[in-house]
Formats: C-alpha cells, structure tokens, sequence
C-alpha cells in the first residue's frame, strides 16, 4: 500500500506566523501523498472579543453558542483555511482547504445535551466519513487541508475537534493507505515532567500509557488525543506520532522516529 | 456537448436568509452540472464594522486593505461558503466550497496601483484557470460552490468580483460543456425603468446593448456585468441569462428563457 501522511497542527502553532510559515513550508516538502488537519488557536477567541461576543468554557471545552459558530466558520473554514491553502500553493504544494461539509467529507451528530449543553458541537459518524473522495482528490495529486468544521447533513455546521477529525480520517483511510499520523505541537512530544524537554517519554504502548496515566504523567487534554491515537493503531493506522512541529520531516522524508512513537 | 449552468448569486439574496434558502432548494434542483459564485454583500460590511474596520470605497468599489482582506476571507471563503455548502448538503446536492486558491483554481495578480490604490483586490488570470479539475469534480458529481477570493500564487489571497469569476469560468468550462451562465439577482432582469419590474428587457444583442448604454438605461454596476457576459457569447458560452432569483429552473430544467436573455 502507498504511505499517506496525515499530519495535525495545533493551536499554538497557528498563532504565530513565523511557526506557521516555517512549518507549511516543510509540510509543502513531505513526499508523497498527505493531508493537513488544523486547529484554530487563539485567533477565533480575539475575533469573538472584538465582536463583543464572549467565548464560554466549561472544564476548558468551548461551549458553541450559534454567534461562537458563526466566529469559529469565519475563523477556522475562511481566515485560517484559506490562508494556509495560499501559502501552500506558493510553495508548490497542490492544496485544496476543505470542511468536513464540503463533498459530505465528514457528517456528524449534534452532541446531546447531557450535563453540559456544548451548544454546536460535532461527533463525528466515523462509518459515514467519505473517505473514497479524499482518496480521488490525492489520486488527482492535491493535500487536502481540513479544518475543524462538520456538518448534520440537515445544514447545520458543526465545530468539531480537529485532533478526532485527524484520528478519525486516519482509521477511514487505513483500508487502502500505509497511514501515519503525526500530531505536531509546540514540545517534543510526551513529556514525563511537562517543564521539561529532555524528559520526553519516546516510546508508549497501551501498557505504558495506562501506567503514564495512572500516576498523573498523562493528564487533561493529552487524554483524548492518547485515547483517539491509540484506538487509530488499533484500527489499522501505521504508527502514530506526537511530536514538535520542526520535526515532521524527520518522520516523513528522513523515515526516523521523532517525539513520542506510539505503539501496539 | 453536456449542458453546464453557471449560476452567480448577488448580495441582496445572500442578505436574506429566507431568500437564499429558497434559492438554494431551487438550485439543489437544477438538473445536471452546476456550479454557483456567490457574492458578498452586507455580512462583510456589517462584519467590518462590529471590528472597528471601517470599509473604504472608490466610486462604490470596496478598497481591499489587509484588515478588510481577513474580514471578507473570514466571510466569504468561511461564514457564507460554508453555511450554502452545509445548506446544499441538506438538499442531496454534493456541494464543495473552494476559493480561487483551492486547486490553484483561479490564478490572479493584485491590482496594479494606478489612480486608485485598491489594495488586495485580484485581476484573474484568464489563460491559467484549472478548467481540468473543475471538469473532475463534476465527472464525480460535485457541485463547486465559489466564494469571490483568489490568489497571486505567491501566498496572497485576493478580493475578486463575484460577476467576473463567473464569466471567467464559464469561458474557461466552454470548450468541454455547453455552457450557459445565468446572474441571478432580485430583480427581473434588465429593466429600462429600475422602478418599474414591468419593463424588462427580454433580450439584448452587442448592437441594443450599445445603443441602452448610449442613452443612459444601461449604467453603473450592469456596465461591467454586460461586458463581461457579452464577452463571455463571444468566447464560447452558449447562453447568458441576467434574471430574478426564482426564475432559475425555468432556464435550467424548464429550458424556457427568463429574464433578459443576451444573445450575439
């Protein structure tokens, strides 16, 4: 099977233009066939400031509120998607910007309200993700770039977390792609002692991971991407990485680990 | 030849949320290929101003400052592109948004500065639109939905007008499909009296269109859409249609004319 690169940003890669160029500029340079998963970062929560509207967070989770989604589609599918897609053209790289909306790529459901009304927020139906569109779109030789945004198939937009869309069109694309996956943020990858980079843990199975999380080394937001990345091997993708953005070719065009590996 | 229709949508459907619902289920409906361009209009004005952008026009030309540049990729290429994708969906048409920089669709160059500074406003590259991954997404039964922005292929994203994407296109889309290319706005057609929709003029030829420049009935902001359409005749297009919103099926499934047909 052909290796196919499926490679997520974080927000605080996004907020700072001079990363961002720097990492789109090794992006536009993986060989081969890949897709660009990013976030949103600080910018939508300035916009809704400047719009007076105030972002709401229960247990650090944006609560979307109709206004939130309006500001989250400005920011995330128009400034943030279509800026990286330009950027990329400029460095020869084929993009195309797409939401999960766009070509029904990725339909989802309304969260129910249990607890905590999340407002517009996606779960995404993972066995209704039109993966053989994305597999036409790299045959045609273009880097779909994805932004955070689904959609209820009744004409709703939904915001969706981009780490699950990433792992999600990981597993939809493993029947017929070697999928490796690289989440890229601002550290080196899983840290034992987050204050500190030489204390990268460079290797987790599910073992280890229950052991990491057991004794708090593993905790808050790192849980569901280890939770989504650990069930994305188990459903057939390659490997899995967490590592820093600087990194990402180190992986793809050198073919040597980077960050933290995640394994079976 | 397979028939295309090119359908542009202004702002003053776009404004009206029940007007562009009803529009969109008519187009959802239109029987074989189609592409829309859609507009702007209000959204970014009002958009503008609730973040201390105040919006700049020349002879009613918006200057394309960088702060306004975000402001109508965040509306258009996200808040309006998006909401019609999802809207699309809704209705069973497989609706993709894309911008000018997607695909590297639409190729522009910024606005040479001459007595007027327009800022990031792009001038299409006629001769390097992709027409060849249009024709894909329609062999694969898509339905492009075009927000009015480029790119200079150098990491600039442009403000371009909505009417001449749509010429642009359909010219370019010419050679393989019967085009016919219909602006739908929310008055009847071409009319000799604006306050009166029981004057249209039902058809215009180059030797008519001249003669209702020269006395004043054609003026303003129908001189560059005229243009561009009778252009467009003389470049290959089959058809051009300038028509009320609600008439679009009866030139697309009912095939009788509507509007103000332009014709060589």
């Amino acid at each position: 099977m052909q290796p196919l690169y499926i490679v997520k940003i974080g927000g605080n890669i996004i907020d700072d233009t001079g990363k961002l160029e720097h990492f789109l500029q090794d992006f536009a340079h993986i060989v081969g066939s890949k897709i660009l998963i990013h976030g949103g970062g600080k910018i939508a929560t300035e916009i809704s400031k400047s719009l007076g509207i105030q972002p709401q967070l229960i247990d650090g989770r944006r609560i979307t509120d109709a206004d939130s989604l309006k500001v989250v589609t400005m920011v995330y599918a128009g400034l943030i998607n279509k800026n990286i897609v330009a950027q990329l053209q400029a460095a020869q790289c084929n993009a195309i910007g797409l939401t999960g909306a766009d070509a029904n790529l990725i339909p989802a459901k309304k969260r129910q309200v249990g607890a905590i009304d999340y407002g517009f927020v996606g779960d995404i139906e993972a066995a209704k993700v039109n993966a053989s569109i994305l597999e036409s779109f790299l045959d045609a030789g273009l880097t779909p770039i994805v932004a955070p945004i689904t959609h209820d198939n009744a004409g709703n937009l939904l915001n969706t977390n981009a780490d699950t869309i990433a792992s999600t069109l990981a597993v939809a694309l493993a029947n017929h792609y070697e999928v490796r996956l690289i989440y890229c943020f601002e550290k080196k990858g899983v840290l034992r002692d987050v204050n500190n980079e030489e204390s990268l843990i460079p290797k987790i199975s599910p073992d280890t991971y229950q052991e990491l999380r057991g004794n708090g080394v593993i905790a808050q937001g790192m849980i569901p991407k280890m939770d989504n990345a650990l069930q994305a091997l188990q459903e057939g993708v390659k490997a899995v990485y967490i590592t820093h953005a600087d990194d990402v070719l180190t992986i793809t065009n050198q073919q040597k680990p980077a960050g933290t590996v995640l394994h079976l």
